[in-house]
This record gives structure tokens, C-alpha cells and sequence, in this order.
């Protein structure tokens, strides 16, 4: 199921923009796509670059102007590479994201792209609630549109997916009394061999103590850690 | 001035998919590019879609393999569609590039991403020290790798602006060539024993990579650990 928020793109040059768009907004769960006075759509670029995501292209609705796109919206976020109207409160995707998502919950959101020359007009920023700013590099601020929608799309998932648990690994990690048999196993042996603790007051074997547990060793992985020991051992033993 | 963070692009199929990663890098103030064999480069089609960002193609070094295009970072980030490695812990961009941004501090750091269809294989994922998987719908879950470029470039911009204070280790972190370094030694050290890879198919060493991989150690540690090794060679070459 697809969340209830629209992406809307304004007068968009490069069909193919239109098509990357659509792709990056299945990616997270948005299917709601309106265009206004596309240049060239359906054109073949922009299915190319959907590249898996053509049905939310066959759905999307075109419109003559922006406020037709949003005319059933409670509230209507404009994009825009610099914050133009002091009017607007500078919002960052990720705050804006977590208000898109609690507002959809009882209203239609839609977030609104311009297009690649001029992003929004002066009207068309006039029909939004807010307007968000990708932080970008002072050098280079001009985002390209799809990877624009992409941004916000990835901050909109995550602000509705919020609360999900972690993905666990498979296999069990391997336990405090396990890593304790391996490193006993460890030192016995480097019993007899010329290794010695440098620092003379067992730094060395606790500086291996932190390498091992930065990593978080899984109960196969110190099987196989023992098994070099062992092979490694019998040919001690047998010298000592 | 860019932050010292390198993106590596393996086996890129659309050379437009170079170009859009360039700008995508640019925006968020990023401009070390390395392309390991690209399919198409330079092309036509990477100067149409960087539209501005051309001096990072111009600077872009091209490589046969991932190990030499990572072969001077201390700790390499693999980006992945799927957890496909139990031994990897699954991290997100977020969390996963406020470490990159630490880590630059005081190390090289390198983010990789594998080829439009196939993603990464296995033999460069064994090169990573960790991987990050960009949370997606689950219904379609594969972005557009200048797209995942975009998202991960995003989040090191915003963790690089936090300005957190870089709490660096002691000693500096092992290189690609330091690790492959060890893990030479450490089966010059197995030949001749009785340590068998059960798998059949190097499966085994590949575990201990990753293993090791995780827990990304400093040069110090890696000198105690070959230490460890030469002592334990000592006796099997004395009875070999």
C-alpha cells in the first residue's frame, strides 16, 4: 500500500526527469503522481528511466496549472533551491517529512517540484502551505529535480515508517562465556612461542579484547577463529 | 572545499548514471569520483547529466578492480539493495554516514556502489568493512544507483554540517593493502596444517574477512596480530 501523498512536477523539461521521479517515488511508497504542462509526456524517456515503476507513470494525471493538481489538498509544500520568500519559515526535508506524513494522516498532502530552468514561480509558490530547502554545497546548489523528488520521497519514508523494529541478524551472536573460551584458547596458544606482550602489563591482549568485540563475533565465526587455533597448535605441541 | 570522502562506481552499464552521480556528489560537496571499469567512459552522455558538476568527471580516476580504487582507505562502505551478508550488521544512511563523516576526520573513507543489475558481488563486498542499505518500499526496492548516490551524498552533507568534533582513535586505521597484507599471512600460516575450509569454497576465509572487516582495526592491531602469526610459523615451519 502506497502512502496518501502526492508529488506534483511543474512544467518539467526532460521527460526523462519525469520518468526517474516516478521510479524514485515507487522506491518509497508513493504511487500519486500529477504533472502540469509537461513539456513532452508520455514520451519514450521517461518510461526508459521509470525502469520498473511504469504503472506509476500510466497513473499520473496532467493538469494545465498547479492549483487543478492540488485542488483536493489540505496542504502543499513547495521545493525550492533557496529559501525566496521570508514569508516561508526555512524548512529542512527531514523536519518537513515528519509533518507531510502526520498531516496525510488526515488531509492530502502534496509536495510540489518546479521545473529544471526555474523551479516554482511566484504564483505557483502562492498556492503552498511551506516551502522545503535541500541543504546543499554553497558551490554547487542546483539539484537535479528527479534526485530532488528522491530526497524528499527518502525522508517521507522514513518519517512513516518510524517506529518499525530493526531487522535482526541471523545468527546468534556468541556469548560473553564463548569469547572467554576463545581467548583462553588464545593465549594458550602463544604459550611457549616467542610472542610476548610488548607493554609488559597484558595491554596487548586486551587491545585484541576491543578488536574482537568491536566486531561482534556470531557463534560460527569464533568456531571457525578456534579452528585456526587448533590447527596452528597441534604443530606447536608437537615441538614444545 | 570538498569533504575527503571518495565515491567508487563498480561496473557502471549507463554512462548518464556517471554523469548524474557527479552532480549528485558536487551538490553535497563531495568530489573524489573513482569508476572501476565502467562500461562507457568518458561519454557523451556523463557530460549531459553532470550539467555543472563536469570537473568532478574530469578528475574522476578509472581502475580495473575495487581493490586498487580503495587500496589507500582505512575503512570502505559497501552499499547494498538487500542484507545479503549475516555477518554485516544492517546499516541505515543515516547512522552510517555521521561514522563516515567521523572516520574522515582522520582516515580515508570510500563508498562503493556496485553496477546497475548485479549490485556488488561478493569478492568486493569482502573488501568492505561495512554495508549500508538504503531503506526502500518493500515492493520495489531497487534505486537507481545515482539515486543512492544522492541519498547517501545527502547524508554525509547533513552529518558533515552537524560539526560534530571527530573523536579519532589512537593509531590510524589499517589499509585495503595492510589487511590483504595480513590475510596473505595469515594462510601462508594455515598452509600445511590440518585447518580445513569445510565449505569447499573459500567460503571460510571470506567469513574471517568480514570478521575482521567489522571490527576495521588500527595499524597497531594488525602488527599484533601478524605478531601472533609469525609466532605460532615459527614452530610449524620447525616441524614442516
Amino acid at each position: 500500500m502506497s502512502l496518501p501523498i502526492r508529488i506534483v512536477l511543474v512544467a518539467t523539461s526532460h521527460a526523462g526527469n519525469i520518468g526517474a521521479a516516478a521510479r524514485a517515488m515507487k522506491n518509497m511508497g508513493l504511487a500519486d503522481l500529477r504533472l502540469v504542462k509537461p513539456r513532452e509526456f508520455p514520451h519514450v524517456d521517461a518510461y526508459a528511466r521509470a525502469s520498473g515503476a511504469e504503472d506509476v507513470l500510466n497513473a499520473a494525471q496532467v493538469h494545465d496549472d498547479l492549483a487543478a493538481a492540488v485542488d483536493d489538498c489540505g496542504w502543499v509544500v513547495g521545493s525550492s533551491a533557496r529559501p525566496r520568500h521570508i514569508a516561508f519559515p526555512p524548512q529542512e526535508p527531514r523536519d518537513c517529512a515528519e509533518r507531510i506524513v502526520k498531516t496525510a494522516a488526515g488531509d492530502r498532502v502534496a509536495v510540489v517540484f518546479g521545473s529544471e530552468r526555474v523551479g516554482l514561480t511566484n504564483v505557483e509558490l502562492a498556492l503552498c502551505h511551506a516551502m522545503v530547502t535541500i541543504p546543499t554545497s554553497d558551490s554547487y546548489a542546483s539539484l537535479n529535480v528527479a534526485m530532488a523528488v528522491q530526497v524528499m520521497a527518502y525522508e517521507i519514508f522514513l518519517a512513516a515508517r518510524a517506529g518499525d523494529p530493526a531487522p535482526s541478524t541471523d545468527a546468534p551472536l556468541a556469548t560473553v562465556a564463548e569469547m572467554e573460551g576463545f581467548y583462553r584458547h588464545l593465549e594458550q596458544a602463544l604459550e611457549g612461542t616467542d610472542f610476548r606482550d610488548h607493554s609488559g602489563s597484558g595491554q596487548t591482549m586486551m587491545r585484541i579484547r576491543r578488536l574482537f568485540n568491536r566486531a561482534v563475533p556470531d557463534q560460527v565465526e569464533v568456531r571457525i577463529l578456534r579452528g585456526i587455533l587448533s590447527a596452528l597448535a597441534v604443530h606447536k605441541r608437537s615441538v614444545s
